[in-house]
């Protein structure tokens, strides 16, 4: 089974709903817990320990992790391999890219089985092109692992570069979309929940089979209901991503906070 | 002293090579240390140990330790400390980027006073826009550190997505440019050094006195003595980043390379 199709069945099997792991300061504030590595793995293990059995997709944010070093990656690992333990299909948001065998040692610290960090999938920047992923692609093919490439963002500053116009005529997103749905099911696309595809020259059928995560849920604007309608035909493959709308709900609620996003998601009709 | 000025200053006075710390893999071998996270550390502290007193920069390359997951990143921690202890400055090449509070927790990883990655510069992307970086800028001003952000690669497949026209008429490449240029003193840039820059309608004069960073010396095409020839009237402020060429000469040569490869850049006229 490729990336592709592993993503879409863990949608289909557990829900759409993709929880993110983002302990950042205010959240570690929140929850009682201490801004240290040792407060950021019992927040990882926490929200682990309430995705599994209701979700099927968690999202640690690499960033939070690696604020603390050594220390924070040795709870990243915990926390990736409490959540592949618990069946959970894992995606290392750490917008990874370089070209050439530094791409590829990042391929093998988040998608090679056996490594500490090792993971489902891991999000990359094509800033460099598609083809400066090549070999992070390679390795995840031959590991039925996937690299989710942030293709059309939601913040306003992503647009002037997104949207600009390359020689062949396409908006860099439309190109990168379409680069992306011809690969072997090894790549899918990060796109804000509330982008305005069409601006970009896009359409959901160029999406066909492709594995989407979408932020943008919750606290950064969208609604979980509003899923059909944001991506019509495609809405089936997509992750909606949300973090700080569920983990806002504190420990003890967030277990709960989980079963209403997926109820909300199942109950979405366009 | 801004990041700027300091950057500019150590260029003056101890000459403008980059070297690289790259252990991947062949060079592992290559050196008889392990593929492992104790062949890294002790691959990173020989590098700076030849470094130190030579050169006035280093630059870890980030994947190559996070390959090793938290291991790998108590190596990275150890080279850096010894690299700031010899006085080197060190740019951590990580190529990070997100947004909000997710790229301030990379500047806190790598740009905090006191954090166990603390460098004195990271390399960056603005994939989604000079703006998404926005926190991570404000976190460098604080402290006096810097983000290189790649802006003008020269692998062929970044020419793509770098030419393409924004809807202000520029390139991708020139409108990153001189958005950065136009910053106080907090940003550089990552430009190729066999880049064209005339082709994404860039000219060296909107970088005046913006750090540049420029790898694609040695293994990767051009040679240290066509630097002012490439670089004219912004040559000295280009920091020359090598690698493969200074560490193939293995531990043993690697001091004598980094002496000559200074020499030639000192000697180096347009």
């Amino acid at each position: 089974m490729t990336f592709a199709s592993r993503f879409l069945a863990v949608l289909a099997e557990r829900g759409r709903l993709c929880v993110g792991i983002d302990p950042h300061g205010a959240l570690l504030n929140a929850w009682g817990l201490p801004e240290t590595a040792a407060g950021v793995r019992e927040f990882g293990l926490r929200t682990v320990e309430a995705a599994a059995g209701r979700a099927g997709i968690v999202k640690p944010q690499v960033a939070f992790f690696e604020r603390f070093g050594s220390a924070g990656y040795a709870a990243l690992e915990s926390t990736i391999t409490a959540a592949r333990d618990a069946g959970l299909f894992v995606i290392a948001d750490g917008k990874r890219g370089d070209i050439g065998s530094t791409v590829a040692a990042y391929g093998e610290a988040w998608l090679s089985p056996g490594s500490p960090l090792e993971s489902d999938a891991m999000t990359a920047y094509a800033a460099q092109g598609l083809g400066s992923l090549d070999d992070v692609l390679a390795l995840a093919e031959r590991h039925d692992k996937g690299v989710i490439v942030v293709t059309a963002a939601s913040n306003p500053e992503a647009a002037a570069t997104q949207g600009a116009i390359r020689a062949d005529g396409r908006t860099v997103a439309a190109a990168l979309a379409e680069e992306i749905a011809a690969l072997p099911g090894t790549a899918g696309v990060v796109i804000g929940a509330t982008v305005d595809l069409a601006a970009y020259g896009m359409t959901v059928e160029a999406l066909r089979g492709v594995p989407i995560l979408a932020p943008g849920f919750g606290a950064q604007g969208a609604r979980l209901s509003e899923l059909p309608r944001l991506f019509g035909a495609v809405s089936g493959q997509v992750a909606a991503a949300s973090s700080r709308a569920l983990l806002g709900a504190g420990p003890a609620g967030l277990g709960d906070a989980i079963d209403r996003a997926q109820a909300e998601l199942r109950g979405a009709t366009a």
